[in-house]
């Protein structure tokens, strides 16, 4: 049998929210066995830009970086935010270690072609997450602590989304463990009823998803995440739990095959 | 016979000037076998400071380092240089992996208490470097690459002197490896003619120290440098070597028992 691995994916609200960090910390150092932490920031980075006098653009929910930008996004994620949290998590006695992409390779992405005439400038789009590598540093004991940087092995760092790190992050560790991987946002699960946050729906398979798609239970933004869930289960991550972040461990919804 | 593993100190200049970056970089990959790579960053970090309309205050060549002046120093120092670095590294072909001391718990310290009257802030004075951790990692296939900052084991960052970091990390090789410690500044080697820049001494014993002292070849800023390189290489680590950071396995000063 497989060893398990749990990889939490937190948005970087929870970061600048200090009682929602530290009860955050607690619940994911309560996690038992081996875990991976991948962070975003980016509010952080956005008042960052400001404070710099930088503008930031968002097209479709992504950062334009230019190289301006690039430097912010790389001392915010790779700097402030990462090493914030792997010194707090070491304070609760977790072995954590912070990385980007270019961190012992452990992503790899390239820099994202023109789209629909729009150029987003240093963001990756991930080509391979090395799961031996990842495998290797946790079974000596380490926590991996990842930043939404990844880098195309030509020397530039690249901006790259953090549910796309946490997804090829549990793929690529799926051959060598049981995977859960952990998604937060701003409710405790999937909801049955939109005004009511504890109709939590307990599991979702393909079959309950077509389902709820067709009687209209689930719609809009719920949409996407659970299509990329339901992705990552086909790509052999044994579960995808969407939860709130200070709800790890308690409640959610289990997204299975 | 022990390993061979080479660290090499370099300052922030350097890490600005893309002639000497591109140079450095080319001349440590091709360091063969096991090596580190310790970065500073003081430069970079005073003039994000500036944009970001703080005032940097240095005592004793020291930072003065408050809770916005950490902020930038993490940000600086763990995100834009050793990310820059590794990066830069890694499309050399070397495995960079960037470290604080937090990272792995590879250096911890702590922070210092009032020195004559003098409030440094947070700023960590190193109580122990992990050397059986960096040694798995370089055993793993790993460079890694070394920020000047480390951790106090509760919770905080701490800025950290490089020449510290890469002296302790040295140090704590050395029961592994048969260390060679390589500092870099802004001259060739320790020089017999202040006036000549090729006028560099080949080798310094305690002896050799202790003669140049007295006859007055050695004075000044040089005496505390020499110091600590004697000091390093009585804790076990096999050499010392002062040169320029362009110089790197050609010419320098080598110090040794």
């Amino acid at each position: 049998m497989k060893e398990k691995v749990t990889i939490v994916k937190v948005g970087g609200a929870v970061v600048e929210d200090d009682q929602q960090l530290e009860q955050l910390l607690c619940d994911f150092s309560a996690i038992e066995g081996r875990k991976v932490l991948v962070h975003g920031g980016g509010r952080k980075a956005t008042k960052m830009a400001e404070r710099l006098g930088l503008e930031t653009q968002m097209v479709n929910g992504r950062r334009i970086t230019d190289t301006a930008m690039l430097e912010v996004v790389t001392m915010v994620y790779g700097g402030l935010v990462n090493k914030t949290l792997v010194a707090r998590l070491q304070a609760q006695g977790v072995n954590a270690l912070g990385l980007t992409g270019a961190d012992a390779n452990v992503v790899k992405s390239h820099k994202r072609p023109l789209k629909d005439g729009i150029d987003y400038g240093w963001v990756g789009d991930v080509d391979h997450a090395d799961g031996q590598m990842l495998s290797n540093l946790i079974e000596a004991g380490i926590m991996p602590v990842m930043a939404p940087l990844t880098h195309d092995g030509e020397g530039h760092i690249l901006n790259t989304n953090a549910d796309t790190i946490a997804s090829e992050t549990a793929k690529a560790l799926a051959p060598y463990y049981d995977v859960t991987l952990i998604f937060t946002f701003e409710k405790k699960g999937v909801l049955r009823n939109a005004d009511d946050d504890d109709s939590v729906i307990p599991t979702i398979t393909h079959a309950d998803f077509e389902r709820y798609k067709a009687d209209g239970t689930i719609s809009g933004g719920m949409l996407p995440k659970i299509e990329n869930a339901l992705s990552a289960v086909d790509a052999g991550v044994s579960r995808v739990i969407i939860t709130h972040a200070t709800a790890i461990g308690k409640t959610g919804t289990v997204i299975m095959r």
